[in-house]
């Protein structure tokens, strides 16, 4: 009898249930007899014995595939480190205690921490485990994998929301508004904020400067840049990474904003730019933070990307069921053009604690714009629409029932 | 022979060209022998000689009703008194050289206060003219209509984005964040906030808390219901309108936040409510600004609003070309449910420079969420989905060829 425990971790995606769907899925095909036990709240859920029994859910699996969030719960927990070992024995005697033998953690770079770290421990104890991370995270940031389930819908959303605002600004501009700023996420790496280049096609340009934290944020050629944008196109499009970095490599919508709990929270990289543009430049402008809006939009998702957080899902029921473990599904791209990619794995040691930052021949030289070879990268991840189902002219995102 | 003129002015949405849309087509048949001249950026096409003719318009005219933002470009423009009437007399001669004799307006209250001067300068200089307003926008808040197109479709994406946020925070609430703030537009009436009351459903609650200019924002009873909601649901919702005001009627978001211009854009009332949270609740938080995307979001249209919007546009024609003036194409609804409309029509001197603010009886006794009544009356404006066209993963929105 080999029970399988699934979890979900970190910041959470539009897809990250598609994943889920995929892996309970090809493990009802793969080994009928195993039972899944979907974990509360990440790993929290086994400390604190709050395990979903899913063959007790009623309702069809399938409503996974079209609900955004973590329908199990997420969480942001470290694993201590292993030299804890009261810590793993404590959670091999709750796996121990339902049997599961197959352990999969659906998650981002912490999260191939927290899986590789129990993988390490079952070997430690003496504790027979297949452990398999799933890959999962809006900031495309992974080591090994091509790119990350979750990142595609984010860019599809911020390519269109970007192309959106832009027709309105355009609409606006002969005598108001003139320059419009979207914030988007990306702490350290700058993926999110370069998809809004594939709102732009050939001659249509809609974004006019796109700023990541892999380019130094440079406030005068920022200002010049954009005074030369509303003199020749008559407005600005901005979108800029929340992280984006100064020369002192502080993160720029950090400085002077710490509350009294030192928190750098509230700061916000679109107001600050809107403040800059207002001083120098006088300019009227909006800004927007589209924060979970952006990486929970399942309404805008990528076709790709469910198709690729179901295949991921997928194939970690493979590798564990054929006896694999510290692995995690990867993508890799087979071609551009037409975009083929297929399924395969990678090391959780070469990936977890890692961050994958934006390649620099992804990056016009000019530091505003993606070149060429970072839309052909990136075009790809965006295609197709997978509408979930309405309801009362809302989408229904139906929850599943579940029950321990 | 009697041509057109048509102008698109004011705040734009993401279904404005679809009343252009209905309007010029509807014309064709009525009078097919009528040229539309569509102004660049509002009156100030007319005054600047920058004026579209449609008949040289190669591509289908279908696209107005796929693009949000305005085709022919918007303004901000408010015209002088009418006894400063030089300025009439220009305008007259400039339709005059066109044989311009239906006027139509596309706008808020403030565009009717245009249309109905021109109406009323046309009737003091003796030129023959047809002067009809067509009604658009987002707030909703204009008299006599039942409801305004432009509003159903920002309506629904409120709706539907909080209603995904939602699910974002309830999956990271265990560990991480507990409070989501949406902030929306709406300076003066809250019928945007109101409409995130349809992410709710029985007793599925997304939204818990929604803040609309006409309650007087109470920071201490907002804290205490924010922590109860902590309590009773794990974490908590608000959706705020940006014109949020505290008892002494000043705007919340503005104190101490004007810059060196004077401008108070740069506030924004979610930040603020945010830091409200964080100082007496220090609850993690996150919080987003939709701006200019909520009202350029044609990729989540309500088909109900994109219907409407073409019926106002088909129905100003009519108004016109029977011979009517100072009139304003309006909404009237039948029945609830099932959902009834049909277009009637208001005078311009009800409707223009008034505002309509979210009757008392929308809104539920504690003063945070809507009514029964309220649900009644936004829920229709919602229904249906129209999605644009989809080309590499991005909606086209492709734009027609204009020339003068």
């Amino acid at each position: 009898m080999k029970n399988a425990y699934y979890a979900q971790s970190g910041g959470v995606t539009s897809v990250i249930n598609c994943s889920a769907y995929g892996l309970v899925t090809k493990l009802q095909k793969l080994s009928p007899e195993t039972n899944v036990f979907a974990s509360n709240n990440g790993i929290n859920g086994l400390l604190e014995d709050r395990l979903y029994d899913l063959s007790k859910t009623v309702k069809p699996l399938s409503l996974l595939a079209e609900s955004p969030g973590a329908m199990f719960g997420s969480c942001r927990t470290k694993l201590p480190d292993l030299n804890n070992i009261k810590f793993y024995e404590n959670i091999f005697k709750k796996l121990s205690e339902k049997s599961i033998r197959y352990f999969f953690y659906n998650g981002g770079n912490d999260s191939a921490d927290t899986c590789l770290k129990i993988s390490q421990a079952s070997k430690i104890l003496g504790y027979e485990l297949n452990a398999i991370s799933i890959p999962k995270t809006i900031d495309n940031d992974l080591m090994v994998t091509d790119n990350c389930p979750g990142f595609g819908s984010v860019a599809k959303y911020v390519a269109t929301s970007a192309k959106e605002a832009s027709l309105d600004v355009k609409s606006m501009c002969k005598t108001s508004t003139k320059v419009f700023i979207l914030e988007v996420m990306g702490r350290n790496a700058g993926w999110i904020a370069a998809s809004a280049e594939l709102a732009n096609s050939g001659t249509d340009i809609y974004v006019h400067k796109i700023l990541v934290p892999e380019v130094v944020f440079d406030a005068e050629r920022f200002i010049s840049g954009v005074s030369n944008d509303v003199d020749e196109f008559g407005f600005c499009v901005v979108v800029a990474s929340e992280g984006l970095k100064d020369k002192s490599n502080n993160f720029f919508s950090n400085v002077g904003e710490s509350d009294t709990f030192g928190h750098v929270q509230l700061g916000g990289v679109a107001p600050k730019l809107a403040n800059l543009i207002q001083t120098h430049l006088g300019f009227k402008h909006h800004w927007s933070v589209s924060d979970y809006l952006q990486r929970s939009a399942r309404h805008l998702a990528s076709k790709v990307d469910v198709e690729q957080a179901i295949a991921v899902g997928e194939y970690a029921a493979e590798l564990a069921v054929s006896g694999k473990t510290e692995l995690m599904p990867i993508i890799k791209r087979l071609s551009n053009s037409p975009y083929a990619w297929e399924i395969s794995q990678g090391e959780l040691s070469a990936i977890a604690n890692k961050e994958k930052i934006l390649p620099s021949d992804f990056i016009r030289d000019d530091g505003f714009r993606m070149s060429k070879k970072g839309v052909e990268y990136l075009s790809p991840l965006i295609q197709g629409e997978i509408f979930p189902k309405f309801k009362n002219g809302v989408p229904e995102y139906e929850q599943l029932d579940l029950h321990m």
